[in-house]
């Protein structure tokens, strides 16, 4: 999902607390188990293509969402879906892209047999179609023009293996309200096809929502108590975990078939109350909690011991390990690059399983930012979020903060990062600092991609 | 329990996050009503208070906690236990007081059959004697004279009816960390004792944990994942919970008895990192949701129905009014005074049932604060927690600040209240004034107690 907070389902504290239950992603978190520390990268395109490399930004080279036709894509990585597809996986996506327009980084030609969804992000098809956001583009048909002129595609594409992706629409602002339950039918299709067959399939569904700036689909408008398009927005996303979860049910695969569900990054804050609910500190653009820490809910009924709950760290990147692992074949992950990944199979699978990640290391575009090690998080850079230098801050306005002495913060005697613990746990400085140069180090030892494109903020 | 958190339990989205998981509460939880907008008073007295009197602290006059002999308590006032007690019903209370020391307030003397337990609250008997806080005091002879002297008494009691309070045993460190067992232990008794007969029951029981300074069991040091004192109390809370269902259990009254699980306010964080974790703004002492906002498990197997988690707005008050409905003497309900509480029977037992309660007003000691109606907030004071003023400030230490045109947070797109939406929203004020204007008039209507003294922080 796209934009979810930490705090928006019901078993993460959300839910009707905050104005809009979700009754089938909790009912699949009870059967399975829930992760609380769960990390994504601090923006969309660096958690996407995290997850399907198994390496950091930095070395993947995307570090920050490209908008509006700036260059940067998957080209040349070696994806998890390509490496599915090898092993004999039917591979498709479905919604939203974001990991490159051009041509050699679409999904079609990195390991995907199929794919149906737009190649961007939501607000690109439509805030300047909104006279509420941008008057001065809606109103002036030379910066309308402008606009419709820039090198993205304005519609959402069909796209089958090696072949040219190809319009099925375009998304103004009615169209994209009805995405995701398209989305959904197509993902359901695909699944009911796939009982058919004996073929192995790797489906990876990213939703439209609740990414700014929604427009729930019809059905929904209103429907949740909130009445907000965000908290409507997530009753429907969470009317589409049940659809696929009755698919699945329903074609007698859901014990076959591992389901994770999560989000690319911590609320959106620049854009409240169009915005996700995170208990945690600062927003999506920061590597405070608030921006990376995300939903994170595995189910495989059968397999995973239902209602488990674990503070075990789980970098979203490890997936790439560990779907390989599952798929039997963990040999097919290259040699060639740094792969960050952790094979997390024996924390998913095995009743009382522990994470095997010892650390988390967060990454701020091309800064180091920070280290998480069991409960404590050694903090060296980050963003401000400062109310007294601009409203409303969110994770991509503030400044970057250099801590000299870096700042320390327990987890779990402070979620909310507001006490740095440093002066007083001293004694655990040098193992994390060891670590920190270790982890830096195979930056110099192995040959990273160079970013695209500089930093910029957004996505 | 007291000065637990809103977040610290799993089923609020703490438990193994905050590095305690709460097992036992989450399945009384699951198979109960988990509401997320129960709201206490912003310190212990008042809320306690408020539930035995079903007034708000401005009626009964208990506006702080008296400490360290500090004048104030009960007496006067008509108390839910009393009104049990006339209607045939067995009352116990165990465990912490603290609604006055004076002979007249005491337990056994406003309504209940029996007490064991402490008058006071956890800080007053140990935090002089720990050279860590009070090295001033444990190496003075005569300042550690001078508390002893303080009046009020050093040991938790047993009191029956009517009679005098016996002493047990002074509560020193080492003792006060076995009073959470012995209180479980007394109130295991007394409910295995109660299945035995055909008289119906009313059993108060009061933990002292997790008030600073928490001294876990020495069953439970290093029982959390966190390891740290609060959380190891957590941990022993949790255990308590099991204990007492179970004995409910295996005496076969689980299904004719209706828990109640709650805190008596926000985490008290003055005291980090002996603190409590609400993903809400501020905490103890301050009318922001971090100070009254808390945890509220209904449990009632075979009359609540299980898996409920409902948003609606109950105060703790209510209690009052519910409890003598579901005991079938509303009729006791005083009509000399006037009463805050709303009947929330039907909220509770109806599979669907929704509050009773419309509005929900905030005071802070003898300021009117704020009133919450629906998602709607309308705060026109609170206690600031403004960082720069001074470090930790809690909810305790902050400047008292009136805002003259007030300040509206809507509590589904914005629970950690930072943005106000009043400027948008001034179509609610006028309703929202009338409500504030008809509550403050039934203080003109109805005569209130006078405080029985200044208010003064702590508690």
């Amino acid at each position: 999902m796209d934009d979810v907070g930490w705090g928006d389902f019901g078993c993460y504290g959300g839910g009707a607390m905050a104005g809009a239950p979700t009754p089938n992603i909790d009912r699949l978190a009870r059967d399975g188990l829930v992760l609380t520390s769960c990390y994504s990268e601090p923006s969309c395109t660096p958690s996407r293509a995290s997850i399907m490399t198994g390496r950091l930004p930095m070395r993947h080279g995307l570090l920050i969402p490209p908008m509006y036709g700036m260059p940067g894509g998957l080209e040349g990585e070696v994806t998890l879906a390509q490496l599915l597809n090898d092993a004999g996986y039917a591979t498709q996506a479905v919604g939203k892209w974001h990991m490159g327009e051009n041509i050699e980084s679409q999904p079609q030609n990195v390991g995907f047999d199929d794919f149906y969804g737009f190649l961007s992000v939501s607000d690109m098809y439509t805030e300047w179609r909104d006279p509420y956001f941008f008057p001065e583009v809606v109103y002036s048909e030379e910066r309308s023009d402008w606009i419709r002129n820039e090198p993205f595609n304005k519609c959402f594409v069909h796209a089958t293996k090696g072949e040219e992706a190809e319009n099925v629409e375009e998304v103004t602002i009615p169209v994209l309200s009805t995405l995701d339950d398209k989305w959904a039918e197509y993902s359901t299709d695909f699944i009911n096809r796939m009982a058919e067959g004996d073929q192995p399939w790797f489906l990876y569904h990213c939703t439209r929502g609740a990414h700014f700036d929604n427009y729930p689909h019809e059905r929904f408008r209103g429907s949740s108590p909130a009445k907000h398009p965000y908290k409507d927005t997530i009753i429907e996303l969470d009317d589409i975990v049940g659809r696929l979860t009755r698919a699945l049910e329903e074609s007698g695969q859901l014990e076959h078939t591992l389901v994770f569900i999560s989000s690319d990054n911590g609320p959106e804050m620049e854009t409240w109350p169009d915005a996700a609910y995170t208990p945690f500190r600062c927003a999506k653009g920061s590597t405070w909690e608030g921006g990376v820490r995300v939903p994170g809910i595995f189910s495989w009924p059968g397999t995973i011991e239902p209602g488990r709950v674990s503070d075990g760290i789980f970098a979203q990147l490890d997936l790439f390990a560990t779907i390989l692992g599952l798929a039997g074949v963990p040999d097919l992950i290259p040699d060639d690059r740094y792969i960050d990944a952790v094979d997390q199979t024996s924390f998913l699978v095995a009743p009382d399983g522990e994470s095997n990640r010892k650390f988390h290391f967060y990454w701020l575009t091309s800064n180091f930012s920070a280290v998480r090690v069991g409960e404590y998080k050694y903090m060296l850079s980050s963003i401000s979020d400062d109310e007294r230098d601009v409203v409303n801050p969110g994770g991509f306005t503030g400044v970057m903060q250099q801590y000299p002495y870096g700042r320390l913060f327990n987890l779990y005697l402070d979620p909310k990062e507001t006490h740095s613990y440093l002066i007083r746990k001293l004694v655990y400085i040098d193992l994390i600092q060891r670590a920190v140069g270790d982890h830096l180090r195979t930056f110099r030892e192995y040959a990273s991609r160079p970013p695209p494109t500089q930093p910029r903020q957004q996505g």
